[in-house]
């Protein structure tokens, strides 16, 4: 008997992100695998064991739940935003090559999610609405020049930059870093967009320049690891609007680059 | 009385795809515009009415949508995938600027979606694991060169990279130009996935190499105006299972790219 592995994305907290797909797909499960904090979001069911799991050990979860599917379960394991992006996807696919053969032979089915950063460019307006990219900042599985040589990649060839993982307590400096480093080649107007729990009920959305990016507000630090930062082009715009929220937007439109 | 547009995301074509705020969305709005195929999907409602438009009108649809809403009406403009990304929210952020002061006092709502490189990474394995951008293949809005520089500059950075928009009746030879220009930067072998009508029931998804990736099979053209092509990096993975489609993967961890 073959198993099945489901790797579900919830979005990025609230169930109205949810797809249908991903419902029915937490609901046919047999055993939930994931963060701790995700599977407490999620509605007890009858006959649905619960494997929670701390936030760092993606590979050791992966492991689990592929060995829980090679015996003949439906497994899911559960993943913040879209299990694609920067998430638990890769982590399994990892497993899967260099597991025993079982694993090859088990139906996988990857169920995609709202991803931070379309969560965050929504509550805007249109941050991502030309060419852009998405960059993670933690340095814990590749060096930090590599990271500094994609900005400077991005920045130069007028990417607009999602920055995911911009900081943790294990890693304090790397955003005002990469912040200094944007600033080589981006203007100080640049508008910078940061999105903190965006969809639960702390969100908090600020609108701010790349000069500004790496100041700490009175009261309130604007980047943590539930923050996604979007960062601008040249051509990104800001709306004011009397009595709303300023709209961000990206033009489809793009000239020629100064090199 | 001031009315409310709805910008939402409808995903890559099935309503399984569908996100629960979606669904509200749609249900609440009592006009609905967008491009008419997409419009026909949906299901017909009391009282809702129907603004079906041509692909290529974008702009002409935001206005008339924004000019519907400052009325006072709930108005919903569809997208495909996310609105977001290379779809309607940007041409509406545009229309705002620069419209009559009651465009900038409306209610404007972005619900976002499942964008194609999600859905067609989702199908594949995790070929996004990795950090990305995604760029428009169209030279509609922007010159060619700036492509051509974006290419440049996301190969040699070692991003995975999703090409949107591929080609089209009036553009025939750049994703040809594009193949041509990634090959300079990536190995022969580097992994290509083409993901067409995914979530639709012609849903394809191939996987072919940098080498072969403009070669037309027999009988088939894989890539037309449906296609995302998801163009791997020099560390992304192939896993052959017996029986089942390939997984394709980015690894999480990177190592210094040669310059």
């Amino acid at each position: 008997m073959s198993g099945r592995l489901a790797v579900i994305g919830l979005g990025p907290g609230d169930p109205r992100y949810l797809t249908a797909e991903a419902a029915d797909a937490l609901a046919e499960a047999q055993a939930l695998y994931g963060y701790g904090p995700y599977l407490d979001r999620m509605p007890a069911r009858a006959g649905q064991s619960r494997h929670p799991s701390d936030n760092r050990e993606e590979t050791a979860r992966a492991g689990e739940a592929l060995r829980h599917a090679a015996q003949g379960g439906r497994v899911a394991v559960v993943s913040g935003g879209d299990p694609g992006v920067f998430a638990m996807a890769a982590a399994i696919c990892e497993q899967i090559e260099t597991g025993p053969d079982a694993w090859r032979a088990l139906d996988v089915v990857v169920v995609p999610g709202i991803t931070a950063m379309l969560a965050v460019a929504a509550r805007i307006g249109a941050p991502l609405g030309h060419d852009f990219c998405a960059l993670s900042l933690s340095d814990n599985l590749k060096p930090w020049p590599l990271i500094e040589r994609r900005l400077d990649a991005a920045a130069e060839a007028g990417f607009v930059i999602a920055l995911y993982n911009p900081v943790s307590h294990a890693r304090p400096w790397q955003f005002g870093n990469a912040v200094e480093r944007l600033r080589r080649h981006l203007p100080a107007t640049t508008p910078v967009v940061f999105g903190r729990a965006v969809g639960r009920r702390d969100e908090r959305v600020d609108i701010t320049t790349l000069s500004a990016a790496d100041d700490t507000p009175a009261g309130a630090a604007p980047v943590d690891m539930a923050t996604l930062v979007i960062v601008g082009t040249r051509e990104t715009r800001v709306i004011a609007r009397p009595g709303r929220q300023p709209l961000v937007y990206t033009p489809r439109a793009a000239t020629e680059v100064s090199a």
